[in-house]
C-alpha cells in the first residue's frame, strides 16, 4: 500500500482537510464549520471521522501521519494555546486529542509555518535552505527557514515577525502593543492605511463611498490597477512598509527568498514592484542584491492542505 | 599526542591569538600588530610562524584545526570581504591562505559570532539551542544560535543585528544608513546619547567637561553608579532602545537567552535591571517571561581566543 498523509488547515471560521501523497498531489479534500464545533472533544471527532471517509474512497493508501495548521500552534507541545480566534479557551492538546483516535504521528504548528513547509517540499523553495514565508492576510504570518530547518525557537512559538515593532507608538495591534508590522503589512493593514490617506488626501476616490468594514484588499488593488491615487498611494506606502519589515528580517537570517503570500500578495506586481525598489535603494550593504522577493509557487485554493501535509512529510523523511 | 586548536581574533589594532584545548583552557597565547601588516601575504606567515612557536612550546600537543574570528569574515567562503577597518582591500581568501602554510581545517567567521560559540562551548549557553549574544562595543555585533547551529545564512554574513533599523530616520550609521540598531545599543551609542541629552537637559554635570571624543561608555557608568542625572538618563535610554531591539529579534527566534558581551555590558545591573524591566513591560505576549538576558559566561580578557577557538572544536566535532 502506497503512503498518504492528511494535511488539515484550521481556521476560525473553517476547516479544511485533504489527503495529500509525497509528490504534493491532493487526492481529495473537504471542508466543514469549525464554529460548529465550540467544544475541541466533538472536533476532533468530527475531523478524525471525516479522515477515515477520505481514507475510505481511497483503499489503495495507508495514513502516514497528520499535519495540522491552526493558529496559535505550539509545534514542541502539539497544543493550541490560547487562540483568541476559536472556541477553545486554554490549552488544547490537539496532537493528543487526535492520536487518540487515529494513532498516526501528529505535528501542529501554525499556518504560515505550514505555507513556508509547503514552499519547501512541495513550492518555489525546493532548492532552497534559507528563506521566509510572509502569509499576508487579516494578519502577517512567518515562517521561517533556517539552513534547511524550520525555525521553532526555544517556546515553540518562533517566527512571529508579524509582531515586529515597525513603528513605534504606531497603530493599534491585536496583541495590545502598538507599531506591529501586521498593522500595517496585511490585508487589513492596506485598509487601514487607506483610511487614514482618506484623511489627508483631497482626492476624489470611490474609496470614500464604502464603509470601511466593507473595503478588501483586492478591491484597493483593482482601484491602484486604474490608478486611483489615494489606492496607489496605499499600495506605495504598504510596500515602503513591507520593504523596511523585510529588511529588518534580511539582516536577521540572510535568506536567499522572501516568498510572499496570501490576499495582499495577490496584488501582484503592484505590490512587489515597490517592494523590490525599496530594497534595492534601502537594503544593509553586506545583503544587496541577495534576495529574490517571490510570489509563492503554491496555488492559494489547496495551500493551506499541501502546507499542513508537508510538515509531517517532512517530519516522516527524517 | 593530544589535540590543540588555535583561536585567533583579528581586530583593526591587534591580533590575539592563542592555543585551546578541548575544555577551553587556554595553553597560551600571544599579540601582535595587525596594523604591522598592510600586506595580508605578510599577514598570514606571521601568524602561522607564531602560532608554531606556541606549538613548539607545547610539544605534546597536536594542532587540529585554526579558528577564526574577524571583521567581515564570511564562513562559507573563508574570506574576509570589503572590511572598511582592515589594511586588506577587496575580497580576502584567508582560510585558503593560512591552509597553504599550516594545512589544518581552518573557519574564519566574524568576532560576533565567534562569541556566541564561545558562548555556546565553554560559556554561559552550554546546555542551550537557541540564544542570541550581542556584542556592545564599538558596533553591536550578534551571533545567532537556532537549534543548536550558528546561523550565517544563505550570504555567510547572517546576523547583522546591528544594522536592523530601530529609530526610522534617526542616527547616521557607518553603513551609510540611518537609524541602526548600533547608533544606539553600543558603548558608541550611549556617548552620543549622551550628548544628544547634553542639548536637552540643563542639569549641572562633569560630562560637559569631557571631549565627546575622549568621552568612553565605562565613565558615563561610573557617573550613573554616583547617579549622575544625565548618566542615568543617557543608561536608561540606551536600555530602552537595547530592549526595543531585543524585543524584535526575540519574535524571530524565541531564543532561550540573550547574552550581553562587550564594553557596554560591563555597566552590569545598571544596564541590565533596564532592559528586563522593559521586556517586562512591551514584550510581545506569547515571548513573555520566556526570555532570560543574561552576562556572557566567558571573561572579556580571554574571550575573543576562546570564541575563535570554539568555532573550530565545533566543526572538528561534527
Amino acid at each position: 500500500m502506497k503512503k498518504v498523509v492528511a494535511g488539515v488547515d484550521i481556521g476560525g471560521t473553517n476547516t479544511v482537510y485533504g489527503l495529500v501523497d509525497e509528490k504534493g498531489k491532493v487526492l481529495s479534500q473537504g471542508t466543514f464549520k469549525t464554529t460548529d464545533y465550540p467544544k475541541v472533544e466533538n472536533f476532533v471527532i468530527a475531523l478524525t471521522d471525516a479522515i477515515r471517509k477520505l481514507l475510505a474512497a481511497n483503499k489503495e493508501y495507508r495514513l502516514a501521519g497528520i499535519g495540522i495548521g491552526a493558529p496559535d500552534a505550539n509545534y514542541h507541545r502539539g497544543t493550541i494555546e490560547h487562540a483568541p480566534n476559536l472556541a477553545w479557551k486554554g490549552i488544547v492538546p490537539l496532537a493528543d486529542l487526535i492520536k487518540k483516535k487515529i494513532n498516526v504521528p501528529v505535528v501542529v504548528t501554525n499556518d504560515a509555518n505550514a505555507a513556508a513547509m509547503g514552499e519547501m517540499i512541495f513550492g518555489g523553495a525546493k532548492k532552497m535552505k534559507d528563506f521566509i514565508v510572509l502569509t499576508l492576510g487579516t494578519g502577517l504570518g512567518s515562517g521561517i527557514v533556517i539552513d534547511g530547518k524550520m525555525v521553532y525557537g526555544h517556546t515553540g512559538f518562533a517566527g512571529e515577525l508579524g509582531h515586529m515593532t515597525v513603528v513605534p507608538g504606531g497603530r493599534e495591534c491585536g496583541c495590545g502593543r502598538k507599531g506591529c508590522f501586521e498593522t500595517y503589512a496585511s490585508a487589513t493593514g492596506l485598509v487601514r492605511t487607506v483610511q487614514n490617506l482618506l484623511s489627508e488626501m483631497r482626492d476624489e476616490t470611490p474609496l470614500r463611498d464604502i464603509p470601511p468594514s466593507k473595503l478588501t484588499s483586492k478591491k484597493i488593488a483593482e482601484l491602484a490597477a486604474k490608478k486611483d491615487p489615494v489606492a496607489v498611494r496605499a499600495m506605495n506606502e504598504t510596500a515602503e512598509i513591507l520593504g523596511f519589515g523585510i529588511i529588518n528580517s534580511i539582516v536577521f537570517s540572510s535568506p536567499e527568498a522572501i516568498f510572499l503570500f496570501g490576499g495582499l500578495a495577490q496584488a501582484g506586481e503592484m505590490l512587489f514592484k515597490p517592494v523590490r525598489a525599496y530594497l534595492e535603494k534601502n537594503n544593509y550593504v553586506l545583503m544587496k542584491n541577495t534576495v529574490k522577493i517571490l510570489p509563492s509557487g503554491i496555488s492559494e485554493s489547496n495551500g493551506a492542505v499541501l502546507g499542513s501535509a508537508a510538515l509531517i512529510w517532512n517530519d516522516l523523511k527524517k
